[in-house]
């Protein structure tokens, strides 16, 4: 039989096991904490009709999405989570329960071209409160976050918080409204370019000198968040947007304090805006603070209208966005991210051999029904290849099964961490290898 | 602006929040058994090469995959999870532990005509050993299907149990080898026509009449596992391959007995064939004894080789699926599935107005401190819209947190099941809900 090459598309990824099992572990934090803060699954299909998952239309995007056609169906693979929770949300109105909170843990899928850490399909981990405008709610996303990083234990981290409305509040203020798309995208790149490029930017945007010197003096504010928001007020520029945003920015640090979120772990960062068209209120970036060449491995903020190309319904929110594929290759990379053992279970019973498989057998069943997880390996193998077996599967235990030890109701137990063994009780085997 | 109606495409499932928290915990229940029993998470790509993915060839499966070419790309949606555990396993062969045990629970996607309860994109749930011939391996599998089902809690099951080298074996033994697959093919129909019609169609694939009358006292074998064995060995007929057979059976019912799965639910059953050419040794079906109508739950069985398309190494397995999808629609239009809560977090905590919206925020996060799932509603509603929201959300408490029962240090909590109210200090809260 002619064989075909066993191999995956390119930019697709998968995972070795031991791999695979710390991914999950991760993926698993996620999830807990999105539960824990009352979010409700949803899982939407991967296949969507293009006509709808495309209304939006127009960007890069549409470029890169997989689309085909099929009997008489035009389908597109999903691209992100956002665009099926508008389309899930306009279509269930009626029967859903506002605020409505869900998340959603998928894969989606970008026909980019292929390059390290740019996968074609990849893992987004979306939280989206629907049809609230309280301010609390804003804050809950830094508290999140703070819990999963905190869990993650991939070192310090930062999640950068601005409002829209301070940026956008403070461009009026200073007659520039017009023109704050433009100063936005000089802003953004301000951390790359020196002080007189960005100067030089700016006048060429049509900033007179008194502009520039405001912009200056509004980028260089820094410091401790209450000193950010005294320090925007000092800038004494009327604009009603740019006093909602100082006092959101405000109740926003109020309840993250109240929430007991370490204040080293949330700063307010005027620089921030994600983006340009969507979002209108919060905005908020997240870096660890020993990984910064990652870049955001967290964003979202508040949006005014989920679903405008569907509904005319006004669907106001907030959310944020974990890639969890990519933060896990750069971690993967980096070395902090080491996968240790190839099993979910912590430990295999081995009979050393036939005569001791039923008693193998018996002891397996008794710790999987104490919970927990245990591989049996019955293999006709020499001992010797058993224990490679277990050390290559990374085991904490081995239960070595032997008719010496059995006829006095024990079995050896190896502790493969410290590389030592002992003689223990069936009986007690249970309390032995969970302790 | 033009409105584009929101809409999922035909065959494409999705479920409300309450029906997904159930189907999570369904597919949690299964995750957590798989894992216990030591099988290794796979997750392997939606998209893959189809001159890979479809190397089998032929059969209906080619006619029902969703394929189509992105730039010099021939790709195909992966259709079961078979065919990538293949691929997965001969790919990564040399670095691969074997035996090799995984899981993967995902989405599998056919272009079936849509229909009730047939869906074009559904969840499989797969394990597979690869690369072990030890008997004990196979008894892992129905007490496996037995911690699962009998967490699933809907009532009593059966998992049918057969060896295809019994059957085989009993058509090599009378002279019907080469036959072997029609008369199968037969035996699979005979609980749905008469003996006088199975009769008749024995005879027409051309088996004279001690043939027929021995394929009659085959299938007509039933009582207790060792009632079936005890009558198998009674034919007294001459086949290496059925004495083997016949063999493992019995080592299979002595490994699930020493595993106290309860006879009850495992059964010997003769007719059990499982398709044609893909399973050689044990194979598997799963009924629901309530509802034998859902037909098989969870099916499989052992198989010489799983990537022949792909390798020349032999990879013999053992494996079963667990339609979940299927299974959950099934139970669901039953009323055996009835979903209750539209979010994870068991309760909600609620500012009876703006001054306790601090203090809400406070509870709420030692609550989830304390591991709580927990919902804060801080919407400026009228508290009579506050409880209509808790209602419908289907939570088991709602704290209210008021003003007058703040000052002594208490909430109010409202035990929604049982429709009564207590007033608890503040700091016995964790208690009281979590008990």
């Amino acid at each position: 039989m002619t064989k075909v090459q066993a191999r995956t598309a390119s930019g697709f990824n998968e995972y070795s096991p031991s791999e695979q099992i710390e991914f999950n572990r991760l993926m698993d934090i996620i999830r807990g904490v999105y539960e824990k803060y009352g979010f409700a699954p949803l899982d939407t299909p991967v296949l969507e009709l293009s006509e709808v998952l495309l209304a939006k239309g127009g960007g890069e995007t549409e470029q890169q999405v997989y689309r085909f056609t099929r009997g008489s169906n035009d389908l597109t693979m999903r691209y992100d989570l956002t665009v099926p929770l508008a389309r899930y949300v306009a279509e269930h109105e009626p029967t859903l329960v506002f605020p409505f909170r869900r998340y959603q843990i998928g894969k989606v899928y970008r026909a980019e071209r292929a390059q390290a850490g740019r996968f074609r399909e990849f893992y987004q981990c979306d939280i989206d409160v629907i049809g609230s405008l309280s301010a609390v709610i804003d804050a809950e996303f830094p508290a999140i976050i703070n819990e999963i990083f905190s869990q993650f234990g991939f070192g310090e981290f930062t999640v950068r918080i601005n409002d829209r409305r301070v940026l956008n509040g403070f461009f009026e203020g200073i007659g520039l409204a017009s023109s704050s798309r433009d100063v936005l995208r000089i802003i953004d790149k301000m951390e790359k370019i020196s002080r007189d490029e960005l100067v030089d930017e700016l006048r060429k945007a049509g900033l007179d000198d008194q502009q520039v010197d405001s912009v200056l003096r509004f980028t260089s504010i820094t410091g401790s968040n209450d000193a950010v928001i005294s320090q925007l007020r000092e800038l004494e520029i009327s604009s009603e947007q740019l006093d909602e945003g100082i006092a959101k920015l405000e109740a926003l640090i109020r309840a993250l304090r109240v929430m007991e979120v370490p204040e080293s772990r949330f700063k307010v960062d005027l620089k921030i805006a994600r983006g340009l068209d969507y979002y209108t209120g919060t905005v908020y970036e997240t870096v660890l603070d020993d990984y910064p060449e990652v870049g955001s491995v967290c964003s979202g903020g508040r949006y005014d209208d989920l679903a405008s190309y569907y509904t005319d319904t006004s669907l106001p929110g907030v959310g944020i966005s974990i890639g969890l594929s990519r933060l896990f290759y750069k971690l993967r990379e980096a070395g902090v991210i080491v996968p240790v053992s190839q099993s979910p279970a912590g430990l295999v019973v081995m009979p050393i051999d036939e005569a001791q498989i039923a008693s193998s057998v018996a002891i397996a069943a008794t710790l999987r029904k104490a919970g927990i997880a245990t591989m049996l390996y019955t293999e006709p193998d020499k001992v010797n290849k058993k224990m490679k077996y277990a050390d290559r599967m990374g085991f904490d235990f081995v239960v070595l099964v032997g008719a010496r030890e059995l006829e006095s109701g024990n079995v050896s137990v190896r502790n493969m961490r410290t590389r030592t063994s002992a003689v223990i009780p069936v009986a007690e085997l249970t309390g032995y290898v969970s302790a």
